[in-house]
Formats: structure tokens, C-alpha cells, sequence
């Protein structure tokens, strides 16, 4: 685990190629939600997501050696995106595997970025495998879109930033998908937080983080029929031990929940989140004693959607 | 015409009725204009529209006896919320007079909000007669949505913000319907700009406006065939000079452009802006070289969408 100070030294380091996402709140949620809630907004990032928090901060990890080899990783989604984007941005190679049934916008996102990109046929074991034989050929690093202590740390910046701006929340509540951002949210909710508790968020569909607390062990999704699509995936070795330690609990939402909260979220704050983003706010609206008075923090985790697929 | 120092007293009245809106930008735009852009998000604003700062500014400029009797406007749109918003933060009554084609989303809004509402038939003599019977009736005063000095000056301090924010924007373009926000804005621009000119951008279909410049009196429009309905309406007698002084040119747009435009803003900023405020963006798309390597300010006037009824 790294101390404040270089929790501190990494937010610097990583600062220079991220954008310092605003903070936004509406007076009409709030009435709705009966408790004050400030949304630090993740969306507005560079590549519409936080992940670029933490793929800038593990890239910044790698010696000038390392670098100059590039960097790996297999996503279909926003971690792709950011990987590219933070490569980039530190002028170094990235190479991206994914999936043939990736999204066309997505692939070209990627590839907008900078990314060059290799396509592979869609189970987890032929992504490792196009990833690993990258690795070996290239030399390139392998990073973790969330299973990977750097990543975990940078993805925590967010929630640092928040506390930055109000020390005075209560509880912070993002989204739990692979884990990177609950567990880096946790953390700095530890180092920056003063009585502040930190939720995590997930639907019922894919409640395994909700079950790895119950059992103590890291539980997986017999099926993953939810419109949250970034929080399919399961927690991981690095990532669960601090969100054992650090997380209070895990709230869990109905589809529908989600889909209602994400169109309050449009409608009222005016901005585009994914569904992922929307189960933060759904868990707040469907607990609301607990949360009533309490000054709410929510992370915003992203804003990547098929605007011609939405799901109202 | 107000002093520069009156200026920055109406702006510290208003400040604890709105929110200081954020400034946005997006590497991406930045690369498709050809230029550095920099969005001011009136969308977030209280709202979800610039209006409230003019609606404010005006009731603050009422004494208290005029406060009591409260204030009367007709609107089909975000006036009448923003009327209805910043009289509720005042602690006075609003009285709307809405048409009965308003759409019921509208009507909500401001009943929400707390404004009395008066149902008219939708014509413009109809609006008026029953504004003026609630005037002559409650002794409330009218507020005009985009022809009246205090409005038109309160709308002015979005572009003073941003002229704060960045005292080096060489160009501020802004939508124009009735001229409001656009005079308002030509106006700060004029005291707290340095060598910054002050564009319109107005779709080709209700390019009253433009022929206003041209022909030096205002214009009005034959039809309103335009996707931008915040902008069917024509300037007036007190915006009309203050827009013939301190503004360059207006821009018109097609109407393909203005949605081409507005799902960019909606996928590449990951906010939510109606299509009023795309025209801006349109037109430094449109006129690319005008823009080149200037630094640019957009005021993005408003956030208020039917999601049920997206033009793309």
C-alpha cells in the first residue's frame, strides 16, 4: 500500500494529462433524493471515463526502458479507450485486443487515439492469449483495466479530488464493476475522508461483489443480463483485499432502478452517463433513509453510450 | 446603458441565486474545428438554461413593493421556468401565462418550481392580453424574456464568467432568438473582453437576425421551420442597438448542420444541450477558417430536451 504523500505525489504526476472533472449537483435531485448529493463527474474525463486516471498512473509507473516498449492491455470498453488515450499522451506505443463483437464506435475510438489495435475472437481465453503473445513479441507491459495496484490507486484520485473540494462528505458511492474504482475510491476515502464511509453499488443481474463480501472470496456471475455493461466483470486478488477492508457495504438495484435513474440523471443534470453510472444514484434513491441527511458523494463513472441504442 | 462597475455589482447579486456553470473543453472538438474551443455550460445551469440570470437580475431590480406583488411573464419555454425558478429563490409569486400547445413536460416544470400558471390560446395577442389582465389584476410586474435592459444584462454574465475564466478568448459566439443573450453577451464583451469580438449564430430558417444587421432595422420571419426552437423569435427594440454596436457578424446555418452539431457536443462532451445551443457550434464548423487558431468561447444557452423526441 502507498502512504498519503505518494498517493499524494501520484495525483500530481498524473495531473498534466487528465482533465480536473467538475462537480455538479441539482437542487431538484437533491429534493428528490431527500439528502444533498454532489456528483463528481467522471464523464466529462478525457475519454469519457475515469479509467484514464488510472492507466496515466500505471504508465507513469514503467522506467524509461519500459515505456519505450509500450504498453498492453484487452478491453472492450473504456479501459481501451483510456489506455490509448494515456499512451498518447506520454508518446508511447499502446496495443489494444479486442473482441470481435466490440462495437464499431468503439473500435473507432480507439483507433482515434492512437491505438493499434488487434481483433480476436470474444472469450476471455483468446483475449489473454492475443495479449500475452503482444507481450512476448513486443515487450510491451500488460496493464489491468482493474485488478492492478497502480490502476486501483489512479482510479482513487477522483475520490481525492472530491474530498479536495468537500471534506465534509459524509459518504462517497460509485459504481462496482472489475473493482478498480470501489477499491481506489475506498482507499481515498481512508486517507481523505473524516468519518466519511465509502458504498459500493451494483445491480442484482451481477451482485457477485455483493456475495464476495457475504462468503469472504471473490464470487462470479452465473449471467450477466444487465444493461450496466461495465460492471459485468468479477473483483480480483489486488483489488478485493481493500474493499474488504475499506468498503462498508453494497447496495443493490433492480434494472429498472437503473434505467430510471440514469434518465433522472439526464434529464435533471443535463449530462450524459452510461448505465453503469446511473446504479450509484439508483442504490441513494432506493435506500433513501439511509442516506437522508447525510451529505452524498457519487463518482460518475462514465459517459460512453450508443446514442441510437438508448434504453428509453 | 450600466457602468462597468454596476456590471460586476448585478453580477455579486445574482451570484447566490444561480451556479457558477462550468467551463468545458474537448481535445477532440478542439482537433475536428481546427481551433481551441472552449464551452460555457449555461446547460447547467439552474434551470437548465442561461434565463435565469436575466430573470434574476430583473426581480432584484423590483423594490419591495413590487417584489410583494410578484411578477408575470408569457413563455412557452425556459423563461417561463427560469421566471418561475428565480422568484421561488426571491420568496415572491410568478404568474405564467403559458399557450395550450405548451407541451406538458414545460408545464410541469414550472408548476415544480412553483410557478402559477395561466393557460392562453397559443397565439402571440392572446399571450399578451393574458399577461396583461394578471398585470392589471395583481399589480405584478412584466418581465420580458429577452428585450428588457436588466434581462439582457443579466444574460451578459455568463460571458463575463467565462471572460474571467479565460481574460484571452478572442472570439464569443452565441446563439440569437430574441436577442437576449446575444446583446448581453456583446455587451460584457465590450467591457471585460481584450481585442475579443462578439459572433451570433442563427439557422438560415429564421435568419432574422442576420437580415437585421443588414438592413439596420429588425426584421421579423415569414416562417419557422427551424429544429432550433429556442430561436423562432426576433430582436426588439432595446437588444436591437446594443447588437448593432458591439456585434461582428451572425452566422447562419443549415439545419443538418445544427444536428450534426448537437449529437457531436452530445458524444464527444457527454453533455446534454438542445439544439438551440448546437447552432453555435455549427456555425464555427461551418466557417472553419473564420475560427482557425483563435481562441473560442461558446456560451451553450440551454440543456432542456424531450428525450422521447431526439432528432437523431
Amino acid at each position: 500500500m502507498i502512504s498519503k504523500r505518494e498517493f499524494l505525489k501520484l495525483h500530481e504526476n498524473i495531473k498534466p494529462h487528465i482533465h480536473h472533472t467538475p462537480v455538479l449537483s441539482s437542487h431538484l435531485l437533491n429534493e428528490i433524493a431527500g439528502t444533498e448529493i454532489f456528483f463528481k463527474c467522471e464523464n466529462l474525463q478525457r475519454g469519457g471515463a475515469f479509467k484514464i486516471r488510472g492507466a496515466t498512473a500505471a504508465i507513469l509507473n514503467l522506467d524509461a526502458e519500459a515505456r519505450k516498449k509500450g504498453v498492453v492491455t484487452h478491453s472492450s470498453g473504456n479501459f481501451a479507450q483510456a489506455v490509448s488515450l494515456a499512451a498518447k499522451s506520454l508518446g508511447i506505443p499502446a496495443y489494444i485486443v479486442m473482441p470481435s463483437s466490440a462495437p464499431e464506435v468503439k473500435k473507432a475510438a480507439v483507433k482515434s487515439y492512437g491505438g493499434q489495435i488487434t481483433i480476436c475472437p470474444p472469450s476471455l481465453e483468446d483475449r489473454e492469449a492475443a495479449a500475452e503473445k503482444i507481450v512476448n513479441e513486443t515487450g510491451a507491459t500488460f496493464l489491468h483495466p482493474s485488478n492492478q495496484l497502480d490502476v486501483i490507486y489512479g482510479q482513487g484520485t477522483s475520490a481525492m479530488e472530491l474530498l479536495e473540494e468537500l471534506p465534509d462528505l459524509e459518504v462517497i458511492i460509485t459504481p462496482v464493476g472489475g473493482g478498480g474504482l470501489l477499491a481506489g475510491t475506498a482507499f481515498a476515502v481512508n486517507y481523505f475522508g473524516k468519518n466519511c464511509t465509502c458504498i459500493g453499488a451494483e445491480p442484482f443481474e451481477v451482485d457477485d461483489a455483493y456475495r464476495s463480501l457475504k462468503s469472504g472470496k471473490i464470487e462470479t456471475n452465473k449471467s450477466t443480463n444487465t444493461i450496466a455493461d461495465g460492471l459485468k466483470t468479477q473483483l480480483g486478488d489486488q483489488n478485493f483485499p481493500i474493499i474488504q477492508q475499506y468498503v462498508s457495504e453494497i447496495i443493490r438495484v433492480e434494472e429498472a432502478e437503473i434505467i430510471s435513474a440514469m434518465r433522472l440523471i439526464w434529464e435533471r443534470m443535463k449530462i450524459i452517463v452510461e448505465p453503469s453510472s446511473a446504479v450509484a444514484l439508483a442504490a441513494v434513491l432506493r435506500e433513501k433513509e439511509k442516506f437522508r441527511g447525510k451529505k452524498t458523494g457519487i463518482i460518475i463513472s462514465g459517459g460512453n453510450v450508443d446514442l441510437d441504442h438508448l434504453p428509453f
